[in-house]
């Protein structure tokens, strides 16, 4: 069990959708599970998966399948998914209010406990019950909540002054939505998603595929 | 402007960012802006964003700045972005719902024409303007609109059937929010969006970081 660095992000990614995919067996009663059940449902590859799995060490025996619990436990914990991450959303507009109601972040054990805005129509509005405060109270909130983990759904005029109010606050990742790269000090994480970026880039390469 | 091929997908996903960023400027008037001026703003290095150009042929003149107006219009229709391209929206649930309202896809030219559904609560609403339409006629309205691109955001376990129906109506591209990987026939472009894995890899980097 000591293969544990280096892994790359991609094998990272998958195994969350693995963990999910577990999760969601589990709810339907299912205690023991094949390698050939996961990889059928997922499309993954076997050899993919088992790849995958290698980076973490050795589970399950031969011909007999893996224990979900156990799988989906050990699994959580290599990735430091075993404890409930508190995380907040940042900017409550439409993209920022979809993410406060994703439910696959619970499942790998984020949970979202509250948005912010500077929209005084918003501000005091809650979303399923996750509270939108008002943006000026962000930096008390997250130390007194000891957030870590902000989701950055604020217009690209305003992300990199709000990345800073969040890293000076205490937050270490940021999951950015804004369609900009920001500037982070050494020992912040951060990942961006910018769905035009994702569509643009497939129109591409659509229009090179007809071409 | 011969050099169109074998551009590497990063390079195309910040030339979708710069496109999106010279659109805003125009929007406030700018007729000619610097490459310093773009670089500062989206915090690229000015080296990484001449070498993105790059690939798409020469453009301005040193010391002059560019013409926003034909910048614009030289990269959209380098990228394919600059005519109308129709997209459906299937699942209009929180995230469906959020996309068909994104303001990034029409920077890049990017239409949602409607939204498709089979919970009859949703049928026959409509989202901004943008009709949820009952997901059994699906088929019929792909082909009579030609629409080439669909995000799907359905659960998990009904991504691939619905995929597949998609392919059959003529759909080229998926932008796949689902948390499974899809098996579809060669040609079809698709790029995944799973805001679980983006959270959960880097709940995983801030882990390492921290020990």
């Amino acid at each position: 069990m000591a293969k544990k660095h280096n892994i790359p992000v991609e094998t990272i990614k998958r195994t969350i959708t693995y963990i999910r995919y577990l999760e969601r067996e589990k709810q339907k009663g299912v205690k023991i599970i094949s390698s050939r059940d996961i990889t059928s449902l997922l499309n993954i590859p076997p050899a993919q998966f088992r790849k995958d799995l290698s980076f973490f060490g050795e589970f399950g025996k031969r011909g007999v399948g893996y224990n979900v619990d156990i799988l989906i436990e050990t699994l959580k914990q290599l990735l430091g998914l075993d404890r409930k991450v508190k995380a907040i959303v940042v900017g409550a507009g439409r993209l920022g209010t979809a993410l406060v109601q994703y439910p696959g972040f619970l499942e790998i054990n984020v949970e979202i406990i509250g948005a912010f805005d500077n929209d005084s129509k918003k501000i005091g509005q809650s979303i399923k019950g996750i509270d939108i405060y008002d943006i000026k109270n962000i930096k008390k909130f997250i130390i007194k909540n000891n957030v870590k983990i902000a989701l950055l759904c604020v217009p690209s005029d305003s992300a990199q002054i709000v990345a800073n109010i969040l890293i000076e606050a205490g937050i270490k990742s940021i999951l950015n939505f804004a369609p900009v790269v920001l500037i982070l000090p050494e020992g912040i994480n951060i990942a961006n998603v910018d769905m035009a970026s994702e569509i643009g880039s497939i129109i591409y390469r659509m229009k090179e595929t007809v071409q």
